[in-house]
This record gives C-alpha cells, sequence and structure tokens, in this order.
C-alpha cells in the first residue's frame, strides 16, 4: 500500500501533468482547426494562439520546482502503472527543461507560418518560396536539439521526439534491410509478365467516394458518437479517446486513395479511442509514439484494407455507390488495392513495397540536412536523384517532388522514419493476432472486427505510455521487435500477386 | 516623448496580457467547434481542455507580479492609447484577482458539462433534467460574485463582467422605459387591423436557404477570407479580427428567421473584422463589450436588414432562389421582415418590439435567482406567468420557453439586459451614421455598402476598448447614451406598418 505521503507527491504530479496535457490536447484541437476548416487570413491569429499555448504548455512543464516534485514522486512507493507516469513525465520534462521558452515559442509561431507557406508553394510548384522557412525550421530545429544534448548528433536527438525509446540505430538497421531486401523484390515486380486488374479506371464521383469512405467507416467498427470525417490536403487523425477525428481527400481519378487513406486514419483513430477514458490527462491515457500510432494505421490499412477477405467483404458496397462495376470480381479489386505502381511519385498513394523507398529518402534527405551536409536549395535535385535511383522514376514538378508532404511545414524532422517503423510493427502484431484469434480471414470477410479490435485494445491501445516501446511489442508479440514478419508477408503476398 | 523605462513596463505588460488574450481566443475556437463540429463524446475532453485553458489564463493574470507590473506601468508617462490598455488590464485584473483559480476552473468545467445537459433537456422539453445543474450554476456565480465585490448586489457584480462601464442603474432605466413605452405600442399594433402581407408562408429548402443566407453575406460584404458560414443549432458568431465566423440555423417554415439571423451574426463579424490587425492581442484590437457588440448586430438586422431599401435591394435573389414569389412586391416583402407576430414565444425570432419583453423578462428571472428571490424550480411557472403578463402568450412547452436560451447553461447571467441596450444604442449609432452619409437609404437600395462600413469601423470597430462605453458613445454620435432615438425609430416604424 501506498502511503499517504506518495499519494500526495504522485497525486500533486499527475495534476500539473494533467493540465499541461489539456493545453497540449486543446492545441490539437486548433490544429485541426487550421487545417479543415479556418478561413486562410486567420494564419496570424492562429499562429499567435499556438505559439501561446505551446508556450504555456512548456512553462508549466519546466516550472522551478518541477525537478522537486519529480524527485519527490520517484523516491515515493510506486505501483508500476504509476512509476511507468512518473517516467514519461520525467523523460518529457528532461527534455523540455533545456529547451528555452523562447525558443519553443518561436518554433511554434514560424510552423504556424510555414503551413500557408508550404501549401502555397505546393500549389503553385515554386520550391524557392518555400526555401527560406525551410531554413528557418532546420535552423531552429537544429538549435532545438543542441539545447537538448549537444553531445549527439542533432537528428538522433530530434528523432527521439516521435520514437524515444527504439533508438536512431534500431531504424537505421530497420530501414537499411528494407532497403536491401525490397529493392531487389520491386525490381521482380517490374520484370513480372503477370497483368494486375485494373477494375477503378476511370472517374469517381468525389460525393459518391465520400459516401463510400463513411461506409468503410461504418463496415469496420468507426465510432461516430466519437469522431467525424472531413476532407483536408494532407489526411490526419487527431484528438483523444473521447473524440478522435479522421480526415480524407478525393482524387476523382483515383478512388482507392481515399479509401486507404480513411482506412489509415482510421486505424490511428481507433488507437486513440482505445486509451482508457479513466486515464484522460494522464501518461497512461495517451498514446505510446508516432512508431506504436503507425502501427496501428498500417495494421488497418494494409492488413486488413488489402486483404482479399476485405475485398471480398467490402465489393458489393464500392458496386453499391458506383454503377459500371457489375463485371468486377472481389479478387480483382483485391489485384488493384496491391498494384505495385511502377510510375508512382507519392508516398502515401505507395503499395506497401515502394512505399519504403519513399521513407528512406526522405530519411536520407531530412538527415543530412539537419547534419549540414545538404543545402536546402540543393533538396529538389537530390530529391529527383534518389527516386531515380530507388525507384527509376523521375518527378515532373516539385510539387510531385520534395513538396508533397506537410511535415517538414511542420518543423518535423526525424518523423518519417517512425513511418516504415509503423509498418514493419504492424506486420508483427497482425502475425500475433492473427495467431491468437480463431479464423481472424473469416471474420473479416464476414464483417467481423470486434475480435480484432479486442486483441489491439487489450494489448496495445489500453496500455497507453505503460510500457516503452520494445517492452510494449514484447509485452504484446512475446518477441523483440524484428522485420522479419514484415518481409515475409511481403514476400509471399507480392511473389503469389507477381508470380515470382 | 516616453521614457525607456516607461516603454520597459509598458511593454512588459502588454506582453503578459498577449499571451493571456491568445489563450483566451483559443478557448474561443474550442468553443465553436464544440458547438458547431465536436462529435457528442467529445465532452469531457473538451470540458477538460476548457477548464484548464480558462485556468491558466487566469493565472498568468493574477500572477503575483502582476501588481506590480501594474503599478509600475501606471506610475508611467503614458499616451491615450497606453493608459487605456493598462486600465482595461487593471480592470480585469482587479476582478480576476478577487477569484480562486479553482473556481475559476470550476465554472468552466461545470458550464461545459451543462451545455449537452441544456441541449439534451431542450430537446426532450424537459427542465427537470437542467434544473440541478443550472442551480449549480448560480451557486458558483453567486460565489464568484461574492468574491469580487460581497457589498453589492451579485446580480449588479456579474452584469458588469458583459457591460463593465454602463452600470446596471442605467440598464434598469432603460429597460423600465422600454416596457413603458412599447407595452402599450405593443397593444396598439395588437388591436391594428392593418393586415400585413404574408409573403414567405409555405415551405422553404434549407439548402436554398443556406445558399440564400450567403447570398445576404456577400450583398453586405462579408470578408469571406477571415470567415464562414456554418449552422448551429443557437446561432452565434466568434473570432478574431483575422477569422470572425457566423453561425445561424435553419427552419423550413421560416426563411426569413435564418436570413435575419444571419444578418444580425454577421453585424457582429464586422465589428470584430473591424478590430485593429496590428493591436491584435491588446485591448485595443478587442471589442468594447456586449452592449458594443450587440448594437452592431442589431444595427445591421433592424436598422439594414428590416428596411425598406434593403428589400428592394435583395428581394431579387430570394427570388432566384425560390420559385413562386414573383407577385411578391419589396412592401411585401418589408412588411413581413417587420411583421410583430401576437403568438412568437421566441426571443430570437421576435420583432423590433417585442423583443425587448423578452428581455425584461429573462432579466426579472436571473436577476431574481442570483439574489435568492426565486428557486430554480419555479422558472417554468413564473417564465410563463410573465409571457402571460407582458406578450399575453404562454408557452405550451418549457422547450419554447425557459429552455429556449442557451445563456444559462453558459453560465451567463447578466448577459441578457445587454441585448436590450446593444438594441438601443444601434438606433443612436445608426441616426448619426445617416447624418454622415450622404444618402444612406440610396446606398442600400443600391448594395452600396462601403459608406456605412467605414462610419462603422472609424466611429466604433478601429477603436477596440480605447474608450469606456459611455465615452465611445459621445465620441461616435456627440452624446450621452439615449432611448430616445429608438423609441422615435420604433414609434415611427411600427405607426407607419400598423396604420396607428
Amino acid at each position: 500500500m501506498a502511503s499517504d505521503a506518495t499519494v500526495d507527491a504522485y497525486d500533486e504530479l499527475l495534476e500539473r501533468y494533467e493540465r499541461i496535457s489539456n493545453i497540449q490536447s486543446a492545441a490539437g484541437v486548433l490544429s485541426w482547426d487550421q487545417e479543415v476548416m479556418m478561413p486562410d487570413g486567420g494564419t496570424p491569429a492562429r499562429s499567435a494562439q499556438r505559439s501561446a499555448l505551446s508556450a504555456t504548455s512548456h512553462e508549466l512543464l519546466v516550472e522551478e520546482d518541477m525537478e522537486g516534485a519529480l524527485e519527490a514522486a520517484e523516491s515515493a512507493d510506486l505501483s508500476g502503472e504509476q512509476a511507468a507516469v512518473v517516467r514519461e513525465i520525467r523523460r518529457q520534462y528532461d527534455r523540455a527543461a533545456r529547451v528555452p521558452t523562447d525558443l519553443v515559442a518561436e518554433i511554434s509561431q514560424t510552423t504556424s507560418e510555414a503551413l500557408p507557406v508550404w501549401k502555397e508553394a505546393k500549389a503553385e510548384d515554386d520550391f524557392e518560396t518555400f526555401a527560406p522557412i525551410l531554413e528557418d525550421l532546420l535552423d531552429l530545429k537544429r538549435e532545438y536539439a543542441d539545447h537538448i544534448d549537444s553531445s549527439r548528433p542533432p537528428y538522433e536527438v530530434l528523432f527521439e521526439d516521435y520514437e524515444p525509446y527504439l533508438g536512431l540505430d534500431t531504424a537505421e538497421r530497420i530501414l537499411d534491410r528494407l532497403r536491401e531486401e525490397l529493392v531487389p523484390l520491386i525490381d521482380e515486380v517490374g520484370e513480372s509478365d503477370v497483368e494486375i486488374a485494373r477494375p477503378f479506371d476511370g472517374t469517381f464521383d468525389a460525393d459518391a467516394q465520400e459516401a463510400l469512405a463513411r461506409d468503410a467507416l461504418d463496415t469496420l467498427g468507426y465510432d461516430w458518437e466519437r469522431g467525424r470525417l472531413d476532407t483536408a490536403p494532407h489526411p490526419f487523425s487527431t484528438g483523444t479517446q473521447f473524440d478522435a477525428r479522421v480526415t480524407t481527400r478525393f482524387d476523382e481519378e483515383d478512388p482507392l486513395g481515399a479509401l486507404t487513406s480513411t482506412i489509415h486514419e482510421f486505424g490511428h483513430a481507433t488507437y486513440t479511442l482505445g486509451l482508457p477514458d479513466d486515464e484522460y490527462g494522464s501518461p497512461l491515457g495517451e498514446s505510446r509514439n508516432l512508431s506504436v500510432h503507425e502501427s496501428q494505421s498500417r495494421l488497418w490499412e494494409n492488413h486488413v484494407g488489402r486483404s482479399q477477405p476485405f475485398w471480398s467483404l467490402f465489393l458489393p458496397k464500392v458496386k453499391e455507390r458506383f454503377s459500371g462495376l457489375d463485371d468486377v470480381t472481389a479478387r480483382d479489386a483485391y489485384e488493384a488495392a496491391n498494384r505495385v505502381y511502377d510510375d508512382n511519385l507519392i508516398r502515401v498513394e505507395a503499395d506497401e513495397l515502394t512505399y519504403h523507398m519513399h521513407i528512406v529518402l526522405r530519411f536520407e534527405i531530412e538527415r543530412a540536412l539537419i547534419e549540414g551536409d545538404l543545402d536546402v536549395r540543393e533538396v529538389p535535385q537530390v530529391w529527383n536523384d534518389k527516386m531515380d535511383e530507388y525507384l527509376g522514376i523521375r518527378p515532373e514538378t516539385d510539387a510531385d517532388g520534395c513538396l508533397q508532404d506537410i511535415h517538414w511545414s511542420h518543423g518535423s524532422f526525424g518523423y518519417f522514419p517512425t513511418y516504415s517503423l509503423g509498418s514493419v510493427l504492424a506486420a508483427q502484431l497482425y502475425e500475433s493476432a492473427d495467431a491468437a484469434i480463431d479464423d481472424l480471414d473469416d471474420d473479416i470477410e464476414s464483417g467481423e472486427f470486434d475480435a480484432l479490435h479486442d486483441w489491439l485494445t487489450t494489448n496495445v491501445h489500453s496500455h497507453g505510455q505503460r510500457y516503452t516501446t520494445p517492452d510494449l511489442i514484447e509485452e504484446a508479440t512475446g518477441e523483440a521487435f524484428t522485420a522479419d514478419y514484415f518481409l515475409d508477408h511481403a514476400t509471399a503476398k507480392y511473389g503469389a500477386l507477381y508470380d515470382l
């Protein structure tokens, strides 16, 4: 049993953290609004508002007596859960205390200003207008990393904002292995004579696509009482366990794009909604980190949404929404959902194989930018050269090249690797869920997703930040983090599809 | 010239205030989202977020060294504008410093919880489910008033949150005069044999109504780059000079209702958008208070939107959106927009005359509630009795009676009188604008609103909180605040309409 003094020190710490957590989730609402609802003219005020919130939450985290409050809680007699809460607050505090509040506010202000600049640059295909503010952001984030730990390479430090526990060496090891094993596989696919079905060529009305996206969310079990679907130029999901929203976008030439991005964001939202209600405001009620988050979006997108049983289930809905598809079979749809496009330039539209080459490229470029080995002005050239090298294609515009992603305008350098880590983890988790559930393929084909939701909630979502990333993976799968399952899955799936 | 020390003390104070102002406008975004976008399940997190923001802004305002910062600024050599900034921060500080942070957080949390309870109670016509939380809110606001000034009646203290400078005695004097002079006028209207045209009876598609609301905003000159239109159960406007949004609602049986509420909220948004951009975050970039805000919404709603020249201008747009109106004349539409409905129970649907009786009733009830002279359980009965007394009608449901307004669920007691004060002030300001502009009626009829916008921006909006309410009125109109112009306007307009 905990003593009264223990309870006091712990409760006092948690109460401080709840305030900070609420200010941060309030800032999340402002970001959602900025990207989905806000009129363009609102930027100056929104920048100032977000800057005020991030400076305030930073100041609250690094208040003078916070070190004392942490030490009091740390020296108390804590349960495993309480110790995890204190560990996570300590980790955030140790990083934040080293960064001056002014710098935090400046980063927030600059990222708010960068968003419309990036949007405009992308719309106008004009990298030069984005370059100056990108340079400012790189300087600011280097300065930020330097405050946290000047003894280590800044990119390694920044990466830990998104994935604090796996380490950049693990990320690099995984990315190297993906490149080594996937590049030959992608080559083989490119040389295959197999004709993949193209049942969804043509034009598909955006309103009907939106209705279909809602069908997909209904089918998979999205909780509309705690969510909503909107459009955004760069799809994302955000929120809390009480309100986790999904965005997507519609391209009339590419109905599968909106559908897979909707399912992807659904996976994120499902993780958020699976966090325990009664731990709201505590690290136990917050998601582990971006790698684990991405494992949930990728699991639903790739292992469910791109599977044969899903297409047996879902194709009839597609036929209800669009005419002219009477002769399409579930096998056709499955093939189309897994086609490896040898001319695709866009990360979010990539198949499960080439996707990782998009990440490797970004990882290499942003690391070089942060480490000062690459000048901002060289980015378009280097980007295009690497696309050529890894995928044999070359963007004709920067809008389809280095301006396609929102992340750098957010100042998020070190974020991209978590996408590949998440995809790899998705395969490992799906394997465990599949082993634990009687007949998961049958479940999917008959629209029964409860067992999968339950397994994921029990083994991943409900823990919040109870475990570090390696421990969470070990708890959920009985094994250390490994790329084996993803590579087995990719080799088997694409081998069968392309008759390799 | 200001000395360096002056500049430092003033700038330091303003910088603190900007942080607070930004946190408050961030909270405004969260409120807009809660009423317009948020899924129902989001309430617990939203309550906690809003509570965290309001507690934080309160704590920043009452920080230990704030008194010193204020005194340093006050003793400096300030310009008139700087002195106004300091005066406004001092006023907020003096009130806030007396209220414990815990109470502020509790009020915020309780109002967030009350909103869905009120919505449900209104939907179910069940006052009993709303009564307990209304009682909690009354207790909390009484406690709040008591902290600020226990020597004065709590309602007088609460009223100053919404209108700090005119005084409750002025409000009461104006409301008494309105009751005395309008009740006989309303009686005369009721006895008149004049048949007012009813060209808009029937059913009007909500989507077409929305298009028409957008037409109205276009016509009046709404800046869509800094705004948007959405639907909300209780129309409101919120935002900053960079992003001032309008909401409305559509009733297929009452197309004029949506239109007038849109024009009303447009008036609010126009005030907000007219605040100076470069004073954002300072009291000089914030609106004066609710009375002045309401004067702007009422000016556009009543003096423009319910005028004969406006209907000459706008009726063709209505005919474009709806069929079957070919024979309707501008005079018919003008009459319909000014009809005094002898059976209307709803404040926001009331004409210019009976509107004030709705306010008098609320003022009397909420004052009695706060002063402890009326029990919450008695509200429905007293409400209905007073409706009978003032307007000769009796609500059949509480949804059409004491549950119709959102304000009490916000804990806003003392807010209602500002509606009547604003309407009265609208007439006084419109008279001055009319005198200053060559031919305002002609302008309106030809869709030229620039001169009116300019006059209002120059004389009201651009000042922010530079002047107190009485001084602002004096500056803009050359006279003290008076109900004369409103009563002249009402007597002349309704006398002519009803042949009195």
